[in-house]
């Protein structure tokens, strides 16, 4: 397969992933899906003159795996038995639904990393020029307010108002754990709980939205939507909890990124909340006089990798992950579709392992 | 009335403006919706914990007019005729959609004021501290961002996925108005039509999703919204004039900022354009090389102001008042809201004469 067709750049990015066995196990269906999610993501964005496609190209390209819309697809039925004879999902109202919800989560979480860049003032995102260095400031604030915009017109194209109001308030949530974490930046003393508050709702509610979405629009429908958005929002929580993790333990090589950016920027995780409770040095440390260079803070990382305490965070991130399973325990789910979502819970937590 | 009830804090600032008339025309009815619509902004802005309302608070109060949802209420309806025997609109549910629509649009407009004082590094608004000020850009971005999910939060609540679809429509629009003016920045060839279609865009499609939202949640309904639109649409252009003629004339004890503020972020408006047909020496200069500071943007202001420039701008805004107007002669409205809709049309370019 080519690796310009929009599913070949879906494959060549979720490879790196463990996210390989999910799109196997959606087969034909979540792959047609993912497709035409891709020529959404392009329409849209191509829909606003040269200008914004230069700005929002590497970006969309850089989004790499589109986790979020996977998990709409899955959890909207489209990793079915090979032997269902439902007419393929994708051809239905149901499928043009899903592929709405699939591209609105999926702009709304590059609004999110767009604005994260001019913030972070960040030139790179996975190796491609970011918004905010290729057209400054002002440009990349307006291009993710845009694509923030854009997200909500997405759903609407589904003429449920039920949607909306997921996608509206997972998108609160988002800017909620914005504000919490950059509140409590450089403070060390983060308890593991409001650590844990802030991935639930930078993180976790947008994945909840997500499988919400794919119940709401997709076959399980409107009973199904509590089971799987707490699913959702456990196998989000574990995602985060799994990032962080990376950032301390990398390896560079992986992740694309230097150790320890997240201590650059007085991000406090659970790598270091535990770690402190291990080393009284580590706990003594003020992060913002000791972290000025990323030397200095890949020293910090390999000082928390020291304590253990990320097996530890590990540990947290797969209680989560059988949290998600459990989820589903009570949900009357065939086989297939199942299977797919127990791969999706592994999936988030075994990156790189 | 005091002024710490909510009422009184509109009164008082819509009465530096030609808006009296309309709210005199209103009555008890919009006076009792935009007491409802300060109640909602402030539970919205409440509901985060006291550092989003500390943040969130000048801005609330500096937002001054609320003349967005002065918008949605006298298009709704609310401005009848003192003898109509209609259930006062406030208390019926089409009174409780209004109120949801007027603090949507109030705080989608809030979210790009919020932003736009990041981008300008702006200290105060209308005399108050900016978010950008008082929180710093990180806070400030993510409170925009709060604000702008908040406006669709407030939207779904009526249950209504067209009123959903208005609002996202309205805020894309914005977002490509402010890419519009930051890539024409310092740009003084910058053509008529596009500072038209640039006012359209930043400006008059909120002005226009606010009437259309009064039409269809309000007594006028589906039917009327696209009279009661492209009313909106008109005013909005004008309005946008007229502020950008402010922005040159001043004076700025009125207008509460020094005058050519627009030249000196490279903003080129109306007046400017007009001027340099007049004045060849204006046409020849090199903005970014001559407006550095204040006093030179002042300057540059008279200079403006000498070749009879804003006269035309201001005749340009009248016209659009005029195509507002007409835009409502097909529609069959009783005497007093279509009166009331006159007063709006006037008032919003009658400020200061």
């Amino acid at each position: 397969m080519s690796a310009t067709s929009p599913y070949g750049a879906v494959a060549a990015a979720t490879s790196a992933t463990q996210l390989g066995p999910v799109l196997e196990a959606g087969g034909r269906e979540l792959a047609r899906l993912l497709a035409r999610t891709e020529e959404r993501l392009a329409e849209v964005i191509g829909s606003y003159g040269e200008t914004l496609a230069g700005y929002a190209a590497g970006t969309l390209a850089a989004g790499g795996k589109r986790l979020r819309p996977i998990l709409v697809f899955v959890c909207g039925g489209a990793a079915c038995d090979p032997g269902a004879e439902d007419e393929p999902l994708c051809d239905t109202p149901a499928g043009t639904a899903l592929v709405h919800a699939g591209a609105a989560v999926e702009l709304l979480h590059m609004a999110t990393l767009v604005h994260d860049d001019v913030l972070d003032r960040a030139s790179l995102r996975r190796g491609r020029p970011t918004v905010f260095s290729s057209a400054g400031r002002p440009a990349a604030t307006a291009t993710g307010d845009l694509l923030f915009s854009r997200a909500f017109a997405e759903l609407v194209a589904t003429n449920d108002v039920d949607a909306v109001r997921v996608l509206s308030s997972a998108s609160s949530a988002l800017a909620r754990g914005e504000l919490m974490q950059r509140s409590d930046a450089w403070r060390a003393d983060v308890s593991p709980d409001r650590y844990l508050e802030r991935c639930e709702l930078k993180t976790a509610r947008l994945f909840e939205a997500a499988c919400r979405l794919g119940a709401l629009l997709g076959r399980p429908g409107r009973s199904a939507t509590d089971a799987l958005g707490a699913f959702g929002a456990r196998i989000g929580v574990a995602f985060q909890i799994f990032d962080d993790v990376l950032d301390v333990a990398g390896p560079a090589e992986r992740t694309g990124k230097r150790r320890g950016t997240d201590l650059l920027d007085g991000t406090v995780t659970l790598p270091l909340i535990l770690a402190r409770r291990r080393d009284r040095d580590l706990r003594d440390l003020d992060l913002r006089e000791v972290v000025t260079d990323p030397a200095q803070a890949e020293a910090v990382c390999d000082r928390i990798a020291l304590t253990g305490a990320l097996g530890e965070a590990r540990r947290e991130a797969l209680h989560h992950v059988a949290q998600a399973k459990a989820a589903l325990s009570d949900l009357e789910l065939p086989a297939g579709p199942r299977g797919a979502l127990d791969l999706v819970a592994d999936g988030v937590v075994e990156r790189y392992s």
